[in-house]
Order: structure tokens, then sequence, then C-alpha cells
């Protein structure tokens, strides 16, 4: 079977989030041991004025189900960012995946030259399917999941570039 | 045209590398200009048990080489983890790019189903071109360019997403 867009986009997004899901409950378990509250460990930052651990969560879930959704000519939905909790990221990356799973692989075909445009805090962005799923969607996607592994790591939690890709 | 396995591999890690090389003549300027010594800057690390960003920067290029490689059907090419400098970092990127720009959209017909291995730390991955290529190349790629761009972002280095994204 050629490579779709359905492959490149639905499988990939939903790797991502499961692997980024398990890399937080091990975050969560290791703020528990020390006797910590793991909901302070969801406002660490690299650095003040970058996003905390709740946002790299929340835009990652955001890449995947406005990413699937506009590939699929649909109207992307829209969720608040109103988690403060462990749980309710587990519960919001649940969402996302049982949104994205429910796709079809035929709602994708001939995705990769639907004109697609994201408004971004410079403008418009003006993309094509292929153009937004490479250049935008899973660039950004691994952006944030790598960022909230690096938060969790420099944070001490035992996890490994295995967690991050699945293949621990 | 569909989405072919050449478009989703050799464009992107192009564009990605070409993205951190960008990132990385920030940061050096940055190094300068606070007067510091700015090879001092690519031993950063976000935590003492975590790569430095010279090495993130060495991976990067590993992942985009040995993967164009590898999908192509030939041997991956070995080059010495040597560089001390960014301008030796500018030329590990160029060298990448030569290597991956080189191979035609041809070469990749079918690779989507070649069996491909890669050995790890934990034993040999097994993969066919298009699980190396989505489960293993592109978020390994994407960690270490994130992750540089992370060691640099919280240095001080004023860059934003766009600059990750290659739309500043």
């Amino acid at each position: 079977m050629p490579l779709s867009m359905y492959d490149a986009s639905v499988p990939v997004f939903a790797r991502t989030l499961r692997n980024l899901d398990r890399v937080l409950a091990k975050g969560e378990a290791y703020a528990r041991e020390r006797g910590a509250d793991p909901d302070a460990l969801l406002q660490s930052r690299l650095i003040f004025d970058m996003l905390p651990l709740v946002r790299q969560v929340q835009i990652a879930t955001d890449m995947a189900t406005r990413g699937a959704s506009r590939l699929a000519g649909e109207e992307t939905r829209s969720v608040e960012d109103n988690e403060t909790t462990f749980a309710q990221l587990h519960a919001r990356i649940a969402a996302a995946l049982a949104h994205i799973e429910g796709f079809a692989p035929a709602q994708f075909v001939d995705s990769e030259s639907r004109a697609i445009t994201v408004k971004s805090r410079r403008g418009d962005l003006d993309f094509d399917g292929r153009s937004y799923l490479f250049e935008y969607v899973l660039p950004n996607l691994y952006f944030h999941a790598t960022t909230a592994y690096n938060l969790l790591r420099q944070a001490g939690v035992a996890i490994g570039k295995a967690d991050y890709l699945g293949v621990a």
C-alpha cells in the first residue's frame, strides 16, 4: 500500500499522544514519590517566558485534533484550556484520541492539495494539506511533546528517549 | 500528486535542518553579544545526564542522513562526532543537506515496505520503511531539533517558535 495522508497523520498523532500520556504518568508518579503536589509540576517552565508543562500538553492535543479535522475538511472543534491536574490532562488526551481515531482513511483522500489557512500572531499562514501536515502540524506536535518530555526530564523524572518514542 | 515517501522525508528533513541551522546562528550571535565564548554554549545541557547542545545537533543530522540513506536502500555513512565550534556544526549541517538532497525521488519508490533494522542499546529495532520514517526518524529528528531549540531558548537566546518552524 503506498503511503497515504491518513497514514502520515492520524496514527502518527495517536502514537505521539499515547507516548506523551505515558511520560506524563511517570511525571505524576515521580512527584507523588517525592511527596510533592503533582499539579505544581504542571506549572513548570524551561524559562519564565516559555509556556508551562500544562500548556505544552494542551497545545499538543490541539495540534492533533485540529490537524486531523482540517485535513478531513471539517471545522475544528474548540476546547477550553482549563486543566489544572494530571487527571484532567489524561482525560484531554483521551478525548483527543477518540476524536482523531473517529476519522476514516477515506476522509483524507486528496487532502494533500486541500487549501488550509491557519491564523497566527504573525497573520494568516496559507498551506496546502501536505505542507500543513509536514511544515506545521507534525513539527508543532513533536515540539510540544518533546518540550513536555524535556520539562519532566529536567525535573528529574526517570524517563528516556525510549519512552518518548514508545519503544520502551 | 499523491503523497510519496520522498515527500515525507527528504524535503522535511532538509527544512528541519535549515531551521536548526538558523536557530544555531542566533545562539552564536547571542553568545558573542554577551562577550561569552560561543562554544561554551555548545556544551550546555538541560540536566547533567542529558546530552549537550553539540550532540543534539550531531544526532539531528545523523537522523536525516541515515534516514534518507536507509529509505533509499543504501548503506549509511559514518561521520565522526568531533565538532567543538558553531562553524563546524554549520559545516556538518551543510554536508548533511548535500547528502540528503542528492537523492532522487525515484530512489524512494516502494521504500514504505523496505525492511530496516536499527541497532539500539535495547537491541535491534525492526521496522518497515513507513514505520521507520514515522515512528523513528521523524520523532527523533524533531526531538533533537526541539531540544537544541529549548537549550538555546533557556539560555536566553531571542528565538520563538516561528524560528523553529521556519516561518519567521
